[in-house]
């Protein structure tokens, strides 16, 4: 073990260390035990009694249950929309890629419906030469593919539009992003023997919520790679995900991967619902409405450290984050310790996989003096995370969904972490 | 949307087709709608009321609970084990390849212990120059990494080893066996912290279970890519899989990968413990044991169809299920139609990990006549799935472990699934 091939200087301004660090080890914590003899000794009460046995379907410890929920928006924020669902991911407690299903977040505008799976049906008409409707048992006879892949609300990070953005809790800020193994059938799959009809340029997808969501999907995209899941993480989908069946369309935002799926109606033109009309659509600058905004952008944060925390030792720490883009593969993040006059490349883990989200890392000394921490990605099809300056110089400020700008985090000589202005 | 890339020709006998034909669609099973207004009318009750919160901790619906939670190991087959707790994984009635954390498999020999992680410790001592210990907030401070891998039982299919081998089901036979996104810090940097001394050779790994279940890992295995996880699936460990920490000896037998990990001595000589010697030890046919057989062996089963279902219509099915192997990728899974007389190449679901389940499919069309389906996998490296022949020649049928003959399934002309020899 030697850490020839990367040296401890700075690769970048304020502490920054070369990735490569991370594939060695960094200088550690432990601490040095006085006499291992006392160690061995040390038997803690949980030995000394026998265990209990699992149960059928396991549960976080109790501690961690308390400490990790989801995050409910707070009562007067959802007062103007009483039968609203909304809960947030809580991805200051979490590590790696994958989102427990218990921990997904969920906007459910009309509250969760508590349906039969025996008597749910999926119907595929309009303009097709053969509407055909699909039960649970029938999807299931079909041909499955399985795809990682996170889900963001457009909403997600909705205060950066604001000017300063207010410190919310990372959860609040960025919690509406979860990812999940997805299990399902192709849309291709049925739309092929359904036998679309040449005029056919869009499908109006229907919930069986009680407010009928639905939303409009360009044919072309439902034929390249949407899914009707059924499995999430292995099992069956989880009531406030859309149980037992809803529409995936890779890197497109939340609301539109329809939930609790009940009608595909093949079309030629979008059917303007409520939910691409009086929501889900930005002003930009020129009052002109940003309409059918459905890719999610190129996007990253910092979770390590973050704003429920604070640094409590000077010494080498690990700054961590995710990024994703609706559009592809994450090619590339960059971190910087200085507020962005210098930039350093983070190590992304493997394997780094199309829309879905890419966890990277960086080693940080941090001396005890003030610095701005932010992150900034790039996809492989070359789309940059902006600035905000860029961003509201490109799109006004009238918007409230799609922010992706760089985010901050400040850290203060004492080692509070608080949102910043990068 | 055409098929002339792929024919509907067997691609082997008994029905086989190719497998690109997965990645067009096979013929489906929707069921023609006679009148699209009725079907619009049709709104089920849950569509009349607003729906539920979903809560802090999201759970499966009501009904999936009951029909898909972990198998216990009856009664009558736990009595020579009281404190043992002993749950399969139901690979039946999932997809893809992650479990869910709540359905993990988990045998824990002496009960779950239920530990105070602000109070547990890690000891890392023994041949090193800086005995050191780790409380949980500390390993926190660590670069952790991000990687899927299975875990399976050496115990798995033991009843292969039978003649004949019982018609359990799935569960029973195939389900100490799972699959997560383990976060954790690599257990090369502890070691490095600590300073190995040059006589060293075996790390002693302890649980902090009441019955201190202990292994002995290779220092060279340690070094290269075990890890001391604190996360699974996002989430900080669960209790069954070892709160707060565990090892993670990637493709090494589930026991080695010891739980509630208290303690890492260095050694110059395994420890030859109760779980290496009385347990976890094959005797071969000349009655020598067969141990440290730490690497699992490459295996695959089909998961679809199973023996707790009956194919109810002639007509196109997908075959799939799970491959995997102890000491990499996947390299090839073929299946047969007709007990092993031809085979043919399975789809391998991407992304292809080292030492993770890999989920295969190929579509089979069953015309109502008897069949004999079995998959047999092979890694990067070469290594092949034995027949159940090839197997009892090489070690005798005194083994109780580390069983990876081909698994068959029978079908009858009625459409009833058996196990079945091949």
């Amino acid at each position: 073990m030697n850490r020839t091939s990367a040296s401890f200087a700075d690769v970048a301004g304020n502490g920054l260390l070369d990735r490569r660090l991370l594939l060695k080890g960094l200088l550690g914590t432990g601490i040095l035990v006085a006499s291992t003899r006392a160690m061995g000794n040390d038997q803690p009460d949980w030995m000394q009694k026998p265990g209990r046995r699992a149960k059928l379907y396991g549960m976080p410890a109790a501690g961690e249950l308390e400490r990790t929920g989801r995050v409910a928006l707070p009562p007067q924020l959802n007062a103007s929309a009483p039968l609203r669902s909304l809960h947030f991911t809580p991805l200051d407690k979490l590590r790696g890629t994958i989102t427990p299903a218990g921990l997904h977040f969920e906007l459910s505008h009309q509250g969760i419906p508590n349906i039969d799976p025996d008597q749910h049906k999926l119907v595929l008409h309009g303009l097709v030469n053969r509407p055909l409707y699909f039960s649970l048992d029938s999807l299931e006879r079909y041909s499955m593919s399985t795809h990682c892949h996170f889900l963001e609300c457009s909403g997600n990070t909705t205060t950066g539009w604001q000017d300063p953005a207010p410190d919310h809790p990372l959860a609040f800020s960025h919690g509406l992003l979860s990812a999940s193994e997805w299990v399902g059938v192709p849309l291709a799959t049925l739309l092929d023997e359904a036998s679309v009809l040449p005029e056919a340029k869009w499908i109006i997808a229907e919930g069986a919520d009680s407010g009928s969501l639905s939303r409009s999907i360009p044919l072309q995209k439902a034929l390249q790679d949407c899914m009707i899941v059924l499995y999430q993480n292995g099992e069956r989908l989880r009531p406030e995900q859309g149980y037992p069946m809803r529409l995936l369309n890779p890197g497109f935002e939340g609301n539109s991967n329809v939930k609790w799926l009940r009608s595909l109606k093949v079309t030629d033109t979008p059917a303007m619902t409520r939910f691409e009309t009086s929501r889900y659509t930005d002003l930009l600058a020129d009052g002109k409405a940003r309409q059918f905004s459905l890719k999610m952008d190129v996007k990253s944060v910092i979770t390590h450290p973050n704003n429920s925390q604070q640094l409590q030792q000077k010494g080498v720490y690990e700054i961590s984050g995710l990024a994703w883009s609706g559009s592809g593969r994450i090619r590339k993040v960059e971190v910087t310790a200085d507020g962005g006059k210098s930039w350093a490349k983070a190590l992304l883990d493997e394997p780094v996989q199309s829309r879905m989200l890419t966890r990277f890392r960086l080693p940080w000394r941090w001396v005890g003096q003030p610095a701005v921490l932010a992150s900034r990605a790039e996809d492989e099809h070359g789309n940059r995370q902006p600035t905000r300056d860029a961003l509201v110089a490109a799109r006004g400020t009238n918007s409230f969904y799609h922010y992706n700008g760089i985010h901050g985090w400040g850290v203060s000589a004492s080692g509070e972490v608080n949102q910043a202005d990068v």
